[in-house]
């Protein structure tokens, strides 16, 4: 196998971290329920009372996508109904750094822009 | 103006800097930019050049984005044909920090991805 062809298996565009990390987090609203994660938000109906109101169906694919990469679990709370609690794992936690550096940036230079609160670093 | 309709007026979402942020960055592509920016790249061709080969009708539409938001500024560096060069704003150098935690999270959760470089952050 060509080491071009070894690339294009392993990684969707190319082995650069920050085009990797996009590739799971690149969108507008991926990175919102990551926050309401943080700011202690479990369920689908937290999710969706956030300012940005969410679509349903984006926020189904996108807790999809979060848990297959490891970034949260997926945990009954309830059976009878059964239903879902989502929580950071590790990996997911991480992402507080990714999370505070975009606070630091919107509060610097979007003028009125003000975090709520904010995300606990390890 | 009730205060909904004042916020609703100055901010896409909500005044969440990350929705704010998002609302400029949030998408595969203009990351990526930005990250070839700090690289020293300035042309079209040299950020077309790059391993994640961006459209060119995106990179038109990111770099049209990123100059609105005084994010990068365009200069032209050559007459008959008329040619521009892009290069950050002390607003554009300030997301260092934001491609640093990415590479950061990246390199560590992300097996074999690796930074060819790294922004530096002032």
């Amino acid at each position: 196998m060509t080491k071009q062809k070894e690339t294009a298996r392993l990684f969707k565009r190319s082995p650069c971290p920050v085009a990797c990390t996009l590739d799971i987090l690149g969108d507008k609203w991926t990175l919102l329920v990551v926050r309401d994660l943080f700011a202690g938000k479990k369920t689908y109906s937290e999710f969706q009372n956030s300012p940005e109101s969410i679509p349903t169906n984006i926020l189904a694919d996108r807790l999809k996508r979060l848990a297959g990469n490891g970034i949260v679990e997926k945990k009954p709370y309830q059976k009878h109904p059964v239903r879902y609690e989502y929580v950071l794992t590790d990996k997911g936690r991480d992402l507080g750094a990714v999370l505070q550096a975009m606070v630091q940036w919107g509060e610097r230079h979007i003028p009125g822009s003000k975090a709520q609160m904010r995300p606990v670093v390890d």
